[in-house]
């Protein structure tokens, strides 16, 4: 290895160390630390977060980059895609300045504080003049950069680099449609059964439980753990030590189980990408929508299956006799798949949550072509709530307030939920093609073929490939909604008879 | 504030950031961390610890820390304070080249690894030539500094500020032969009992039980939290947010309780520093001594006092009533102030505790002055033992292999231990006239002004004064031995009848 590419190397070695410093210290403050150390945490991450983005972004980082892309000039080796991913992030840091990065914080901690309270009274005045805020800053955020096809690109790009907004458009344009017209058939068809689901479940025994099923997914304890969080995260230190959280609901208990599938999707990610790719840029997951297509496999395709609960039904039945007495695997397959359309995102089922995300991205786009006036937003949201989802919000909380997303500064973050989606379709697919009666492997626990098939195509390459380049490669086509419309009209089909 | 002096406190504010984070890290190595994240902590830590480096030793600090040393020209301000601990920490920083700490870490790493094997076969041979590396790399550490009265001065000064190696010697020589002649006289008579110790008793009880005392002692545990650990320790990532470790032994569970009250000593010094120090080189305690001084004092003073007892052995037998059935409140007290002279440092009783520390402080000094060779050591450890304790080790695990430090190089570090009992009855005696009937304040449960006492006297202060200035500010006295050897002689006079 040349002489630079170790310096390199070195130098992004160390902003990689930093980065995973502010993990930890960010995963303690959200699992165990004492109300008192809050100050203090943020002035540490804030100091941490400074000192990885000075020791970035220095003259020599530059040139290091520049002087190794010529020497490699190009090609497919791990080295050149670590700096293509190096140059792109070092490009974006350069053009952002400190002072910015400065204000952001300090209008997205106001905007924060706003949202909560807004939440709470249900009171969307009270955000407005602070969205409006980070709405400028956004357009500002915008200016640094190079005028893109359409402005909202350049946010997209932060999430799901090379995506284009038009690309996701053209995405949801289709799928659209076809998702209303499934809703409007699943509702017109007799409601299943799901009380059981909400009787009183031992916490502890849940707990076991989703720890049980992870361990068979793969999940290595050895480099990870389980702690309980206000909301549920993945969070990685090191290809070594991913961990996850998860929390119990009182008025929704069976969720915990479905929250550590999901999060162990994120972390079974993290735990395969190849260890070489370790304190370079290359390490992580490639996008959020390709770890969203992860963590929605192992929550939905995999655990809101039949198969899957064929295998595991007789167990949690032992564990929860009382609770599930007379309550058949066909029942209770059925209840854990209810479709019902409602007010809430995070609350959303498979059928409906798509529309949802269709809705925020809607909104996030005009908020960003100029063409929608902050004070307008709660009306257009309710009423496009009624159009895709036949619901009215009651109030701005249960609407427009609900998420914490736009309160950060984070837009452009949405779609990429729903994009997961679609690629854990389109990678199911592919896999059914691929290995041999998959339904069968899982019905009897066994879920060692599917890892295998996940870590070789999808875990290992960590960044290397974009998110539109490791699903073509992988499947033979970019992101594309039939697949996930397939997966969704089978399933609903069979549990509500269409 | 000038300018300049606002500038430095920003410097030395990321400092410190770095440093705490690390201490997060360090902290969640003990206590959470899967088996797999150890490398990448490691590498982690380095790079923080680098970093932290880098930071301190930039000339523009150094030129600030003069200017504004001429600015203020001495002075007793909180100020000129900082300035004298920057200055003092800088000017050591400055001396010891970044490649002699790298040199340091391996050799440090290697002892440690030689250490362990060592002592799992009791075999000194093999620690023996890393311990002549490591004595080698402090000579060349020493040297790094101007000639001092003694060179082991430089060793200690790193642990207790401003002492020297002839003030500990001279308090040691005084001290040595009233503890030998009191041990004498104590193992002369009938032994106390106390096997009903070491019975089974539930660990979850015994660790409220602990949080339960401690909470009266005034830890707060809204800037706190304990979890359990290998080894008891205490660690601070703000004033806000100071943390301890206990552990369950099977072999001697209430051994649990004295941790957990050792530790929140620690703990509550380090919650009751002056909020103003954070970031700067003032926040912590002032010295390894005065921390020890302050565990010792509420683990031994406090919490193997018989008044503390008379409050809590009635709770304590509530909950372990078969345990504790026929033990009577004096019996109970006499068994966990037992003396017996035994080979093991870690659990030795009061009476003893001193004289490990001593032998070992002889020959620490022994080797740095070149007086001892490594390859003799084993004989003369189980000399010692015999001449001051009257035990023979039956092997080098039990002897001179049994304690971490030497391989990790800290020279220097052992008579701090003693020193800590040294002020923790000098400060006792002070209070006890300062405090009207301390003891029928504790006898109650009360707390309070005893807390009060060391929070105005001691804790408040955190590193503004060195720790002999400290004490004898406190005392009227600098560190002697005589209030502890009143303290031993009349508690084992009463409870052995001398």
């Amino acid at each position: 290895m040349s002489e630079k590419l170790e310096q390199l190397k070195e130098r992004l070695g160390e902003v990689a160390d930093i980065g995973r410093a502010a993990s930890v210290l960010g995963w303690d403050q959200q699992v165990n630390m004492p109300p008192g150390g809050n100050e203090a945490r943020g002035r540490q991450l804030a100091t941490l977060s400074k000192i990885a983005q000075e020791k970035f972004i220095t003259d020599e980082v530059g040139r290091l980059i520049d002087d190794l892309k010529q020497e490699l000039n190009g090609g497919n080796s791990d080295e050149a895609a670590m700096l293509r991913v190096a140059g792109r992030n070092y490009d974006k840091a350069k053009r952002v300045p400190p002072a910015f990065i400065a204000e952001q914080a300090i209008v997205s901690s106001r905007a924060f504080e706003a949202w909560v309270e807004a939440r709470s009274k249900s009171d969307f005045s009270i955000f407005r003049p602070h969205l409006e805020k980070v709405l400028e800053l956004v357009h500002k955020y915008i200016s640094f950069f190079p005028p893109a096809e359409h402005p909202y690109d350049t946010l997209l790009d932060d999430y799901e680099p090379g995506m284009k907004t038009a690309d996701v458009k053209t995405i949801f344009d289709g799928l659209r449609p076809k998702q209303v017209e499934l809703i409007k058939a699943i509702t017109s068809r007799k409601q299943v059964k799901d009380d059981f689901l909400y009787k009183k479940y031992n916490e502890k025994k849940l707990m076991d439980f989703g720890e049980d099923v992870i361990s068979k997914f793969g999940y290595d304890w050895s480099r990870g753990r389980q702690d309980k969080a206000p909301h549920p995260f993945e969070t990685t230190f090191s290809v070594n030590d991913v961990r996850i959280t998860t929390r119990y609901e009182d008025d929704n208990p069976i969720a915990m189980l479905f929250s550590t599938m999901h999060e162990s999707g994120h972390a079974i990610y993290e735990q395969g990408i190849n260890p070489d790719y370790e304190r370079t840029p290359l390490a992580g997951g490639t996008s959020l929508a390709v770890h969203e297509s992860q963590s929605r496999m192992w929550e939905n395709l995999v655990g809101r299956s039949l198969p899957f609960w064929e295998h595991f039904y007789p167990e949690l039945k032992k564990t929860f006799p009382k609770q599930l007495e007379g309550v058949s695997l066909k029942s209770f397959y059925k209840a854990i798949n209810k479709v019902e359309p409602s007010l809430i995102r995070v609350n959303a089922d498979e059928a409906t949550y798509n529309l949802h995300i269709m809705l925020r991205l809607e909104l996030e786009i005009a908020m960003v072509e100029g063409n929608l006036a902050i004070k307008d937003l709660p009306e257009i949201w309710n009423t496009k709530m009624r159009e895709y989802l036949g619901v009215t919000p009651p109030n701005d909380a249960k609407g427009v307030l609900q998420d914490i997303h736009w309160s950060g500064g984070m837009i452009g973050y949405f779609s990429t939920y729903a994009l997961g989606n679609l690629i854990s379709a389109q990678l199911w697919e592919k896999m059914n093609a691929d290995i041999q009666d998959l339904d069968g492997q899982i019905r009897t626990g066994d879920f060692s073929e599917l890892l295998g098939w996940l870590r070789k195509n999808i875990h290992q390459h960590g960044q290397k490939y974009e998110p539109q380049t490791l699903v073509e490669n992988v499947t033979g086509s970019k992101i594309t909604f039939e697949p996930y419309i397939r997966y969704l009209t089978k399933k609903y089909g069979e549990i509500y008879g269409l």
